[in-house]
């Protein structure tokens, strides 16, 4: 059979065999199939998409594309945490030393800031001296070390979905859920932790916005996880708005801190504990003991210390006093009074890639002290005069009017009243 | 809009634009767009389709992708003709010295062979001296001088086709109909005949099997045309067997010699008095009149003076006798008795490509010498060694036995009567 046999096949909405998709990732892989066969394919898998056993083949052959890691096989215990994408996500600074805490490893491969969003490697570099470029045995050390690793993917993990990923941007094929769940899962997979918790955003700042649209996402990466015999469990969370108050590179690191040290953002918080809560039970504990045991661990001291041993086990100097700090602070002060109603998230992660949270340029350099503060929560009342956001800047150059602007314009305040998302939707069996 | 909005319309089942539409063909005339993006949107072309707006659109932006003739401007009289494809099929080269023959110019561009079909203008280069490169005032000169002209279609016509046509072929895109319809139609339009009849082959040996897919194709193209303020109507024939008997370049000019000088292949005179009677109608003539008129210039030596001044104007030397001869010939005989009730005219085309019809690859030279001639018909009775077929064996190496065994293997004889399609459906109105 001709690979242009095999793109016909999904071009009728025929199912593919694994042999077929085999073909298809090996041609994706090795450059061994010219671009335009891989782009006619994804456009008709994106129009006809995949069962639940296409998928799961899909994930498999991307992930043997390249080198696994096979975690469990060395630290069957440890776990490995997924976010589908989010603004103020702070969430993997606090959860990885916070489960370290409470004796369950957690190992991560993380990325790179993408469009407006903010990455874990990003933040974490941050720290002076931190280092995310750990292979596998360096990644075990770290686990030995501090119960906690967080290193930057490798090129050898899924080049395939490396490809497809570069195709899918420019052929419009990047909503498809088949292909979004086996870019997401070969990569987990390749790292092979035991045990994996995924965070599904769901709202107008994620890119599920119905709940409908989250609650499919997170069954089919749950689906795919559980037939690999990964323990896995997904929660459906708010992101109608940014979750945590900071945007950006140190501000994050330094938001993290205080949730570590039992202060901080009450919902940043809150969804970081339901998922270590979540993480827990898949890992055979109690639940009730599980959350009681994830509190303590933030007021009691022992999660900043969990912090400080993560901190240094990667290289970095866990003093505070030397994040970069901004320059200068501009307060975003409401004009209008009533209520807030929505918050356009994206555009305050766009700010905060502006004034030196992200690269608008893949080779720009992050600037850690710039960043967007977020002082508001919708649902809260306001009034003219009273300071809803704050622009961080650095030393890199911007246009301050522009993303002042823009900032401003990411709130809407009205006189009437909007029905306020709950912060975690729950299971995809919670949601109903 | 970035183009990657305009894949993303299409995908959703959005129509598109004539603006987003005349972006696709730029890119793919100028090189603009990267394949990636021009697979990804044919795709989406192929499983979304497109309304017949948007086919007219495409139609018109990959005519103004190069030259266009306009040919109606200068010679308004002139009549197009096209067929979708066949087996045996030499209506052009009796059509348009018949035409000629009767007062009506006729004008065509022509192509080679494809796959397992022979080509007009292979064909007529089988003729000593015959020239078919002409641009457009070699073809009005054609005109005034012998009121038809078959000439190649330049590189200069329609260019965003050739890109679009070599990426559908890798990319499982060529059946979608309105692919189809703008590739055919854009050539049609680009040369600009104010008259254009279209023979859609259907049956097992055409692109489109059933009689419903036929007419589908037919009233596609013809909206397309109409328009475009091209008077045009389209006739669905028959091709579940090769219309005439010869399938070659030499042979298939002997053939045509044959029908104008009123002897010949019933079924291939029939079709092609049917087409030129269709296209008399269009250019307002009264239909009984017009098939009395071409009999009769079939019959009283007019049709084959016309082919004469035809062949002397493109330069060449209509003495019959000076077409290459096969240098043996093997019949085939029949070993079973019954019924003809099937004939693989792919099959058949593939024999004649083999022993010289057709190039096997790209740079091999036709032997001209070579063909085969096909001796039955579809519900002729047969008795083991009556001739079904001959194959004209010329100069160009070839695997005899293989091709005697396609020959052969072609042709299913059965104890059963099978139903006779009819030669000629009729227009799109007339199969109802």
């Amino acid at each position: 059979m001709t690979f242009s046999e095999i793109i016909a096949k999904k071009r009728d909405g025929e199912s593919l065999t694994r042999e077929e998709i085999a073909l298809f990732v090996r041609g994706a892989g090795d450059g061994g199939l010219p671009a335009e066969q891989l782009s006619a394919l994804l456009m008709a898998i994106c129009i006809r998409g995949m069962t639940a056993e296409e998928t799961g083949r899909l994930t498999q052959e991307m992930l043997h594309s390249g080198e696994a890691w096979a975690l469990a096989a060395t630290v069957p215990e440890a776990v490995d945490k997924h976010s589908t994408g989010g603004i103020g996500d702070t969430v993997s600074l606090i959860f990885a030393p916070l489960m370290a805490a409470v004796g369950v490893p957690v190992a991560m491969m993380a990325g790179r800031g993408l469009g407006h969003s903010q990455g874990t490697l990003d933040k974490l570099e941050a720290i002076p001296g931190f280092r995310v470029d750990w292979d596998r045995s360096g990644m075990i050390g770290l686990l030995e070390q501090c119960g906690a690793a967080v290193v930057a993917q490798t090129d050898n993990i899924a080049p395939a979905d490396r490809t497809l990923y570069a195709l899918r941007d420019i052929t419009a094929t990047v909503p498809s859920l088949p292909l979004i769940v086996s870019s997401i899962m070969s990569k987990k997979l390749a790292l092979g932790a035991g045990t994996l918790i995924l965070d599904v955003k769901c709202g107008s700042g994620a890119f599920r916005k119905t709940l409908a649209e989250a609650v499919e996402l997170a069954e089919a990466l749950r689906s795919v996880a559980r037939s690999a015999g990964v323990a896995c469990e997904a929660l459906v969370t708010e992101m109608d708005q940014p979750l945590g108050p900071a945007l950006g590179t140190a501000c994050e690191v330094r938001e993290a801190i205080e949730i570590l040290e039992g202060r901080g953002s009450a919902p940043l918080r809150e969804v970081t504990l339901r998922l270590a809560e979540e993480a827990l039970v898949l890992c055979g504990r109690d639940r009730a003991r599980a959350r009681a045991g994830l509190e303590k661990a933030l007021d009691d001291g022992s999660a900043a210390a969990a912090w400080e041993a993560f901190v240094r086990a990667h290289g970095g100097d866990p003093d505070p006093g030397l994040l970069p700090r901004p320059r200068r602070v501009v307060d975003i002060l409401a004009e209008d009074s009533g209520r807030l109603t929505a918050v356009d998230g994206e555009d305050l992660g766009r700010a905060a890639v502006e004034v030196g949270a992200g690269r608008r340029r893949l080779d720009e350099e992050i600037d850690d002290a710039g960043g967007i503060e977020v002082l508001v929560r919708l649902g809260d009342s306001i009034e003219p005069g009273r300071p809803v956001a704050r622009v961080l800047l650095g030393h890199r150059p911007v246009d301050e009017p522009a993303v002042i602007a823009k900032v401003r314009g990411a709130f809407t305040i009205t006189e009437t009243d909007a029905d306020l998302p709950p912060l975690v939707y729950g299971t995809p069996e919670q949601v109903g």
